[in-house]
């Protein structure tokens, strides 16, 4: 590993933590996530929490800080996500479009 | 490197690879992305191909196959969330909810 891998690996890091930041910032304003497949979250966050272990296992600082922040943001985006969807289900029983008798 | 963190390196990359499939199938079936970030999308597009550049720059085949197909799903995901934006606008000129005269 040269100076370049580890400039390159370190840009591909940060960008692959920190782009859940406008995600998150999106569903927050927008009180929306109902496109955003939580099959496709939950699998994410598994995966990112194997990459933690592995960079556990393989002792490498780098991995455990990009994953931890990673799955942090993940898990905020699921939450958020259950949060939006739970609001959604709430209005449409109190006032649904189907049935605009009231 | 030891077996068992081969183990879970191979677990870690099939699941933060394949775990895009369903979130592109639910646009393809639903028809709807407006609660996807495109930044985040973007980002994340961008920080994968510098994951695959970072592959090819150690030589590791893994990371190349991984980020390889990481990307074509999220670009999938990018087309199948711009057309679906450019849909909904288009049947939102038609015939916006916030002007129901007619």
């Amino acid at each position: 590993m040269n100076l370049n891998s580890e400039i390159v690996g370190f840009v591909a890091g940060t960008l692959t933590t920190l782009c859940w930041t406008p995600q998150a910032i999106k569903i927050l304003r927008s009180h929306d996530a109902q496109s955003i497949s939580l099959i496709t979250q939950v699998a994410f966050v598994i995966g990112c929490s194997f990459w933690l272990l592995y960079g556990v296992l393989i002792g490498s600082a780098s991995i455990i800080v990009f994953n931890t922040v990673t799955v942090a943001l993940n898990l905020l985006i699921i939450v958020l996500k259950l949060r939006c969807d739970a609001d959604e289900k709430d209005r449409f029983h109190q006032n649904p479009i189907s049935d605009p008798v009231d």
